[in-house]
């Protein structure tokens, strides 16, 4: 029996542990996609308690404490419900949720962050409790503290085009924080037309940030143009497209204005024309992306606010999304292709929440690649992503991406994250990484070439990253 | 080498092991959903020869045999052939079945309930019939004592409304018999309103059961209320709903009882009515099984009798039904989301014929698990089902449950069988259970804790089940 | 440590060694399904050196090497580059390529045929350069050479009605040359209605060859009833159909005869058209094959030159095909039981290029197969195919035809290759068969029944194929 989440947690094989241990464990991390929040990495936002780091903005977690039967109060907060009580009710949950990544990322973050070895329990609560608040409450468990701590070289926000990035310009000030915090450009609210808000954000958040009229497209892609070049000014070096699905309506200049003024005018846009109008827009985005050398990543797949009910009472991103049964191949074949024609391609990587694209999106990748520039893997698929980091998830990604691609290209892991004690999932998945190698190795598959092997762990890990996004760290 | 199906079956490290002897073996059997026929319970049907046990009704089995190349009146019975030929036959196909569940399941039932221990093929096939035989005629393997001596503490058949559950009552009456036969209700035939014989179905059966006219919906609905109230008053705890796939099409109830009237005068309905109507019903049982505390098993995604040719010859679950292809996750969505907003959600346990669905079922579930009452995991993923219930469908389910749920509230196993030797598919399952479980504690991934791992195994063999459907056993 | 791809390379237990070694290693090879070149066969084709042989027409390396950011002329050649610069590129992919069946193929294929057993690199290209090019010199590299080499008893090519099959004709009178060359029947571009160049290839082609005008659809089949007689006498036992995907859309005579001349008209057919035109024509077939006692292999799910830009450069079939979304079982079942009513079915294999629907496939085949000539499983899921043909691909391939088929009959693998050099890809598939097979023997899950399990191996690798499509060496 292997000791518990020990020195060579998910290493089974000699040269996994090897590749872990050389390659992999001290290499620092690009985190080029989260969703940590900037005001608080500037400010250095402290923590009271582990239910405020842990619990008060994770539906990983909520969803899981909900699962067992707990009132809602008991999950994202309620009259006579205090953050103890919280951490109680998670801390049942936990020996319940065998074989889920919550189970992993906790005692990870339990270990690294604040030196407690036991697995987490009702029995093992009180404790936990008290030696976690006495460490956040020591002085240096801030934002930033963590970041550093973490060994975090490069970390990519996600920011809306209105934003004035004032805190990423804050926090690039201060010369003691190593890590580079860089915003990335997510023009969502912008994009997709057919949702409630969309004229809003237009009026009260671009138009005033631009400090002009967005009357038409045109005015409206000058504006972007304005943005982008200004979150360039900061460095940024990737957008971020989240779609239900992905669309293909290629149409004129002509047509995509008319969407425009007819959402601006008030009026619901069809899906047609919305499908239309995104269409426009993405291609847009790509050819401006390619100019600047960014990289454009691509996630869809999601269903939101299944509950009516729930979104009432709690709102968004609160757990009661989950994965789409599109069929989105057809649509991102035709995109890339209409991409292609009009420009050259960016660079891009592509996520699905759904697992059985996983084929589709790889063979895919395999037919947009060519390029004069060098660029290794130019179309990737992602790291497994929502509802897909776990275990099998994070195995299967990686067997994909090599059955039918060149895996040595892999970017790599990003956390998705909203929380600031979310690094170890970067070791999580090394883990899994090496593990992979290791037992392709180990079992007579691949030669014990440990230049190459190296190579490719300390790729995956950083260096691909690094050079596919242009960080230059 | 380990040997053939031996006392660690299945079990791959000393904790599965340990888990399952002490856990899992003595553990009774809790199954809450089969196809047993009532009668042949209450007269403890005998069966003449192995044949008449095996080989009359299992559809499994039949499609073996059929591949091997066997005519058909080797298959299903015909002129010449005896029970001894069609033994025989099947023996034959049996070491071409390597990596069938088939092939377990055969030899799980030889040793179990004959201790039979030799693998069956063409040699063994003499002895096997004799043997067999022999046991089967010496009076104590008749339906009751098989149910009996397979420890099973509940079993739900699956009845139609219009049944009088005489046999159930009958039964009961027997205190000799120590497992609880119950009902579960399964409305398909008044729900397919599209199927043929819809029409006489409501005037030949459930008029005549409900003795009334039932000329309109509300008449309908009332009928159903009182067939559900007599079904708890024998202790039904559950429904049972099949469907090729799962519609939503929200409507009056003025429209409904118009689609009802149109099927009733002869007409065929449309698609769209049929969805209008179905999604109707639905939602109407699921209120009154959120009243009576029942939890609603929804079953979907399998297309039936795809080859007319046998369809005429031999009829209905001959073994020419498949998977489908629908993508139903949208329609669920809706329709969960639809229950809700009208009612209470009843517990509900969803199970699909292709496998491809499970991460979407798993993260959907995880969208509607909110309660007051306590219920762990209220939505279930059910266990792997017709055309997964072999070793990796099994592995699969209960690893995506556990991704993305908390496993230790699953219910568990379910025959779905018509034979009353099937019981041992719930060792089957505890063994890959232990195996899955043993395999994570062995390799590191949870700790050994004995005392939280033994209560997962029991909570999802029996104690899950127990408490979930409301058996009190 | 396990060597690198040595003798026990895949084999991962000892009852998997002992059946690779007694009963799969030196056991001949039956490629039923290649895209070889008759004429180069005929001639013996020579290799001038190593770049030739692998690098002029293998779209799996050119998206390998493309991947790695290699500018164009080094994956499809130009000015500049010569055979030596393209060898090194790929020799550089080769370290990158971890987990892409390409760096087993690649370093079988240097292992069997060149004697070079270190691994492909930037740092070997040299040696293997040299080593390579000596032997393809040595003057017993050809193609007949290699297919001998190969212990090659029969090897089906891929050719068009309208084929002469002079090459055929002339290598069946080469005493000296051991393995048998037939056709296999590919009416894909008389099928394939709505594609560019239908119209041109009946008049300019199948007119021809057929010495008469075909003006109308019974025109058409009695052409291809010449046709296939003509190919049934030079030994074809097969047809191949590839489809984007499965069409199902039954017409009368009249209406696919009017779709017929409506596309010799010049005017575009509209899809229901096509897809009326395509199941009368399928339907013919299925009919004509039945009679005939052929093997109808049917092949979908691709969506074939996604990139204009490199469809315009570089043309069809250079790594721009990919594996489409559709959901084609609906169509399948239908088509099947429309075959089933018309006449006998044919025996059949089908593949998916989509994973995901192998289960779908394999509960299919269940519905079909019935027959009173003693067919073993008369309708199959081919062996994992173009995307799928890696180690999971095919594990995962086997085990869903196990699960919920008979796997004893499965008629095993075959090529799909374009490369004199592939026929290492069987000991691959045969390696990976053992190993699956010896893991349930020694996992105790089947018993070490050393002649059963014999006579599943000498199956699957070349006695069912030689009885099922009736070939008779």
């Amino acid at each position: 029996m292997k000791k518990f989440m020990d020195k060579d947690f998910l290493l089974s094989t000699p040269t996994g542990v090897e590749l872990f241990e050389k390659f992999a464990k001290e290499t620092p991390i690009i985190d080029y996609h989260c969703h940590l929040v900037p005001a608080e990495i500037a400010t250095n936002k402290q923590f009271g308690n582990i239910t405020e780091a842990w619990l008060y903005a994770d539906h990983y977690k909520w969803r899981a404490i909900r699962a067992c039967g707990y009132e809602e109060k008991y999950v994202t907060g309620g009259e006579g419900v205090s953050d103890y009580d919280r951490f109680v009710a998670y801390a049942n949950t936990m020996p319940r949720a065998i074989g889920n990544p919550l189970y992993h990322w906790t005692h990870l973050e339990l270990q690294r962050y604040f030196g407690f070895d036991k697995p987490l329990s009702g029995k093992t609560a009180d404790e936990a409790w008290e030696k976690c608040n006495a460490k956040l409450n020591a002085g240096n468990m801030g934002a930033k503290d963590l970041i550093m701590a973490s060994n975090v070289k490069v970390l990519c926000t996600t920011d809306d085009p209105a934003d004035t990035l004032e805190y990423h310009i804050e926090i690039a000030k201060d010369k003691n924080f190593t890590a580079k915090v860089l915003p990335a450009f997510r023009p969502d609210k912008a994009v997709n037309i057919e949702k409630a808000g969309f004229s809003e954000y237009i009026t009260e958040k671009l138009e005033v940030t631009y400090g002009s009229k967005i009357e038409n497209i045109d005015e409206l892609c000058a504006c972007m143009i304005k943005r982008l070049d200004f979150f360039a000014s900061l460095g940024c070096k990737t957008s971020d497209h989240g779609m239900d699905y992905v669309p293909y309506a290629p149409c004129t200049k002509e047509q995509a204005d008319a969407v425009y003024k007819k959402a601006r005018s008030g009026e619901q846009v069809t899906d047609a024309e919305a499908d239309m109008y995104k269409t426009y827009m993405l291609s847009f985005f790509a050819e401006e992306f390619s100019k600047r050398d960014w990289v454009m990543q691509i996630h869809y797949g999601v269903v939101r606010n299944n509950s009516d009910k729930n979104f009432k009472n709690i709102g968004v991103d609160a757990g009661f999304d989950t994965i789409a049964g599109h069929d989105c191949i057809r649509n991102i074949l035709k995109l890339m292709n209409y991409f292609e024609n009009k420009t050259e391609l960016p660079k891009m990587v592509y996520y699905s929440l759904n697992p059985i694209e996983n084929a589709q999106l790889d063979a895919m990748c395999g037919c947009f690649q060519g390029n004069d520039k060098g660029i290794k893997s130019k179309i990737q698929h992602g790291s497994a992503w929502w509802f897909n980091d776990h275990l099998e998830g994070m195995r299967d990604q990686l067997k994909t991406f090599a059955a039918t691609g060149v895996l040595a290209n892999f970017v790599g892991m990003l956390t998705d994250s909203r929380s600031f004690l979310s690094y170890p999932r970067h070791e999580y998945f090394r883990r899994i990484l090496c593990d992979y190698l290791g037992r392709l190795v180990d079992g007579g598959e691949y030669p014990y070439d440990i230049e190459a092997l190296g190579e490719i762990v300390k790729g995956i890990s950083f260096d691909n990253a690094n050079k596919f996004f242009g960080f230059n760290v």
